[in-house]
């Protein structure tokens, strides 16, 4: 156990903003909100879960919808405590701890605000090791973990609870809503005992998202080339280094769906790079050849500052680097690789471990 | 307290079709549907309000989507009995007895099913005297009773359960849920007590439905007119005999919505008729003029046997009789108005009961 204060908050929601893949939103949002949830209840204990009883029940909690919107909609928080307590009232039991479904500015930090209202641990792992954009693509679907009993909630005090046939099912019925919270809501899930998480999530990714972002905070300090710095702490490969030259992005059925073309710069002269995303970055062509796809980590970085560009701040005239992140290793099970796989998004390819392709 | 049999059931599902204004789903279905349940569980009790105690809960049940698909989609039952308890159980009290919440084909029946299956009374009462398309169009809306907490569940066994803040709100939610469920789910909703329902629900609706039944059936044994007979007994008023010409009808957003054209016969030659629902008929027009509009009861039946016609049945050159009955009293306060008026409905014009029209 380790108390996380507002220098780890900060690191955190700038690692976990790579580990996103471009969701997760925006990373400073998701940062005030918890700081100041610190300020005011004290720090928050993260714990692993071997400090955990093998029965304790672990309820993570995150965001949902489309985070073009998310923008806008700065989170109010009692939303997100209304649903937790929603789902331990509706289970029966209270939870021990909360954990982030997902690795990604926001969903990295909400459990963390969470925990600090409630005055419980947060878990140091998660069910993705980066976002994804539908709800049963996590490694506990392929280990057999309900996303039910679910429950979404929205700032207007609107509470729904699902308990699905199929974590897909969630999915379909929790989108459908969203879209009319307008895009944003705040959602329960997963719940799960402490001995079911350790045979399924993917453990260490709150610290990992926080030794990511020392890193690239020290290399900025340093005055060290930062995405070199920071491709080599996560074990990435660099892509692509480019102007943004063209964005198309919509919300379109509950996602923030779209494309960026890239021109490249410096060794990439001449080359130009497409950059699919749904909520987070899918594939990236490189002169129309497949580069890197999920469930492999496509990050897009400011070029100088190897700051994390989410989907809804790409911009016409950036200049970035794309580096691709290999994925944790219990996607690359079949089970789990066919939840994210390209096909499953309509791309017609293989997958291809990014460090075959680039290695 | 009265016991329904097979024989009352029959009534009371021919009558219900005809104050389900079009809506409703097909009342044979729902009968035999339910006599199977009677054959096997026994006669289920026909209670009123008077005979229960104050604080005792109330749990209407109902089915919820676009009635076209019904006719292919037959009801099981288990997904009926799943939400009610899900509801009793969310709500932490058990349901002392079920009620229609609209007056319709299956959903005046579907309560009966659910009451034999429980061994549980019946309330001899509803929440719009007649049937409406949206959640939130009921008397007990205008009398403050919430639709929340409310259930839904299909027939693979997925369960909704939605804590909304009002209830067009619940309306949003399940509508776009139900249309993943293949536009049709059941529901239960509206729970309430005793003494609330007193102060706010239409009393004796499945009496009259039966009543309604029972005079067709006589009429037509007596081989006496039976629209005539039906419009009589209902105090109703013949607002037109033909041919229908045409019918554009679609499932679109979770209804089923259209219209049919007639040409007039008889006394009504040379006319037309335009009739336009949304699961149920909503307002009617001969020549271009509004002849009867929504809450009055537009009814279409069988020009020779009486047989109320619901949406999903009418087809290309049946011969047809469309009366109009006065709503119940309630739905001519402002606030139950405003939530079925014609202008709800995108027509531009005022409410004008329908024995100012004809009376």
């Amino acid at each position: 156990m380790r108390l996380l204060d507002e220098a780890n908050i900060k690191d955190i929601a700038l690692g976990a903003a790579v580990l996103g893949s471009g969701g997760g939103s925006n990373p400073y949002i998701g940062m005030l909100v918890a700081r100041e949830a610190i300020r005011r209840y004290g720090p928050v204990e993260l714990v692993t879960l071997d400090e955990l009883d093998d029965e304790d029940l672990v309820v993570p909690a995150a965001g949902m919808g489309a985070p073009v919107v998310g923008v806008e909609k700065l989170p109010a928080g009692d939303d997100l405590l209304r649903a937790f307590e929603a789902l331990g009232k509706y289970i029966g039991r209270r939870p021990r701890a909360t954990m982030s479904i997902e690795a990604g500015g926001m969903n990295s930090i909400r459990p963390i605000y969470l925990a600090a209202r409630l005055g419980i641990p947060v878990v140091d792992c998660d069910g993705m090791g980066r976002a994804f954009p539908e709800i049963q693509q996590t490694v506990l679907t392929a280990a057999g973990i309900s996303a039910s009993p679910f429950v979404m909630s929205d700032e207007r005090g609107n509470v729904l609870l699902m308990d699905a046939v199929s974590n897909k099912w969630v999915e379909t019925f929790a989108r459908s809503c969203v879209i009319h919270m307008g895009a944003v809501g705040v959602i329960a899930l997963y719940s799960a005992t402490v001995r079911q998480l350790k045979a399924a999530a993917i453990q260490g990714t709150t610290t990992l998202a926080e030794s990511i972002g020392r890193t690239l905070r020290t290399a900025r300090r340093n005055e060290r080339n930062p995405v070199d710095a920071l491709r080599r702490a996560v074990g990435g490969y660099l892509v692509f280094r480019g102007k943004i030259s063209d964005v198309d992005r919509r919300v379109r059925e509950g996602f923030a769906k779209g494309n960026a073309r890239m021109d490249g710069t410096g060794d990439f002269a001449g080359q130009a790079l497409l950059l699919e995303f749904q909520n987070e970055h899918l594939v990236v062509r490189v002169d129309g050849e497949f580069a890197a796809t999920t469930p492999d980590l496509i990050v897009v970085l400011d070029s100088e500052t190897a700051q994390p560009i989410t989907t809804e701040a790409l911009r016409y005239g950036m200049r970035v680097a794309v580096i691709a992140i290999p994925c944790a290793s219990q996607w690359r099970e079949p089970a789990a690789l066919a939840l994210v796989h390209p096909r499953y998004f309509g791309y017609d390819v293989d997958y291809v471990p990014v460090e075959d392709r680039f290695g």
